[in-house]
């Protein structure tokens, strides 16, 4: 028998009625013989104004009890499901992170990880027939605390359950039907993907594409679990990310993806030897500043500069961080450019295509974007342009890659 | 080092303000060197509209489900409460039912009862010098269901914490400031007890007061675990519920009660052979019927009949049970009085004074007031009387027995 896990999304429970949507079509997936369990995510449906209250009660509500307060919420909207899928005729059964047994690292500020899941509740509960409901994004530490998973947690607790349970895929319900090559809403020739490497995954979503969490792909890789992308409310065929593709080979580029408010930090030395790209970059990471692409430049007649580039959110801890640490740093200047985008086009065939790089910088430089910073990778360019030019650039890479419908 | 559990009224959890105010009376308990537990009940705060989202999901929602929906009710509210404490610089701790291991039966309609509490958790959590605050009124089955503990569930977590961890004491905060020889909202001179009898509580307990609940109050009897009753806002010395009482031996009244919508049947036979008292009360169990007060009169020139008292909710129940089964239950004729009360006089020094019910029945006829049933046992006397006399009642019986301030 086959056993599939189904990662909601939020939409799928956002009324009683889409609630009652979504048991139909578990129900579906049961009715083709399939053992069927569904992670929740939290919902909108359900958010009271918990949050509000926890804050007025105190400005620096711990950590432990605010996880406390909002791992409810995915375990009510997981026996709101079953109530539905009961209401039906079909068996059905909630389970929390604890009764799951997902147990979690400790959560010490930051998200927890999973260390394990305990397959064996699940495959019980299919011997009775049962659909089961999992609230997703939560376990327990050693000490029986309840965490969450934060960012990614709910996709990357369906992928674990399919390891547990050795499923043969996990299916991510979402609100595209797939993965693009580009966001339809605003490139305009963008077209559904029908197969995706878990490695281009990766770099699509790493670039900011919010279909799958890389949390999520990095382990379904390393399980080597097949994920399908799929409508959370049409029943048609998505995009399969699996280890290696069979089709499509001939197509370099996969897919366009792009990231705004991206900020540009540049830091300059007296002399080469007083710059310290470990120093920078230890200190800026001891605080918390994510730094994204790194360019150095080492020319013999000017002094050496160091860029890099963050999120617009850390902003003003990385200006505190370089002048606190001004001295220790030894550098003369910093200063930050606002209002960049980050373009990148994501592809597993580039590896054996040196010049494909070239040819997105040719590209960008006839339709004068200019190019402020570069970062490649196997199988990836990324380029920071100006803000206003990002939709116009992704737009003439996905035409210059040739990523039209006609292709596939 | 003294240990207490306090379970905390719906009133204390009412708004942030309230929770505040309760997180500083928990730490002034703490500041005098206590181990403070406090035990959480469901409070109007938190609740949303998830019943009614349930049921719009179906129209028979399983038990299972909504205990799992509900029992977060109790785990926000003492999540938030412990947020209040931490704010003011003091430890606290959250716990759900299944983190501080309360073991329930199963439920199989109607509510799971406690088979075990693991106080250990909370020894480890005193060490560690933190208040430590739990959600009452639930637990786990065997198989790892939250099941709800349903009423009067909240008090007796309270109890059964307080014999899991060896407490010195139960306080019960309430809207009143203790235990009172009546209602005093319609007893005008009802007052305060010092101490009262574990019997003589249950007697009230079951006689409509809501104090304390009889599961609970019965427990601490078997454990003998002492009860305060106090107030939930205020800092006055409250009623003191044991095993024995050392003073007020003297009076022979501890406290009057009533409640209202009581209604009498009344079933006729032919002859006495037919009527079988056991064959009406067990088919009236089986069908959920609760009887109160049983009378029979078999005197021989007329037709044996049988008397009992039902609740207001169970008529419709009640009247349709004997109809369907008037064939093999053999009775002539059945007919129901509305519009009664019971009131009762409750206390253990009734035992010694067989005297008792006889001044009651005078008072109760030098007043005008007719009496249609009577109950007894050893602690207490119940009567039914018509409901427009009930507060006239109960005031004279107080009067009667002699409930006055100065006797304290």
């Amino acid at each position: 028998m086959i056993n599939v896990v189904v990662k909601l999304s939020e939409k799928n429970l956002s009324t009683p009625e889409q609630i009652g949507e979504t048991a139909k079509r578990l129900i579906e997936e049961k009715k083709f013989g399939r053992n069927v369990v569904a992670v929740v995510p939290s919902t909108e449906l359900i958010n009271g104004s918990l949050n509000k209250i926890a804050y007025t009660l105190s400005d620096r509500p711990t950590e432990r009890e605010l996880d406390a307060i909002h791992s409810t919420n995915a375990q009510i909207a997981s026996s709101l499901l079953v109530i539905a899928i009961q209401k039906r005729g079909f068996k059905a059964l909630s389970l929390t992170g604890w009764q799951l047994g997902i147990k979690s690292t400790r959560k010490t500020g930051g998200n927890a990880r999973i260390e394990d899941v305990n397959g064996d509740v699940i495959i019980e509960r299919f011997k009775k027939g049962e659909i089961v409901v999992v609230a997703g994004g939560q376990g327990i530490d050693e000490e029986n605390n309840i965490t969450l998973l934060g960012e990614g947690g709910v996709d990357t607790t369906a992928v674990a359950i399919a390891k547990s349970i050795g499923a043969d895929r996990v299916e991510i319900y979402t609100e595209l039907d797939g993965v693009y090559t580009g966001n339809p809403t605003e490139i305009k020739r963008a077209r559904k993907l029908k197969e995706i490497t878990y490695d281009e995954m990766l770099e699509l979503s790493y670039l900011g594409s919010n279909i799958v969490h890389p949390r999520a792909v990095e382990l379904a890789k390393k399980f080597e679990i097949p994920i399908i992308v799929r409508s959370s409310t049409r029943n048609v065929r998505g995009t399969f990310i699996k280890g290696e593709i069979e089709m499509e080979k001939n197509l370099i580029v996969r897919g366009v993806a792009y990231e705004t408010d991206i900020i540009r930090f540049t830091v300059g030395y007296e002399s080469l030897e007083k710059s310290s790209l470990a120093n920078l970059f230890n200190t800026l990471a001891k605080h918390h500043v994510n730094v994204d692409i790194i360019v150095q430049s080492v020319m013999s007649e000017v002094k050496p500069t160091i860029s890099f580039s963050i999120a617009k959110e850390d902003l003003a801890n990385a200006v505190k961080v370089l002048e606190d640490h001004k001295k220790e740093l030894g550098f003369q200047f910093a200063d930050f450019e606002v209002g960049l985008a980050k373009v990148s086009i994501v592809g597993s065939g580039m590896v054996s295509n040196p010049g494909v790089a070239a040819r997105m910088f040719a590209r960008l430089y006839q339709e004068n974007i200019p190019v402020k910073m570069v970062s490649t990778s196997e199988i990836k360019v990324s380029v920071v342009v100006p803000q206003d030019d990002m939709i116009h650039a992704a737009n003439a890479l996905h035409d210059e890659f040739g990523l039209l419908e006609e292709l596939i």
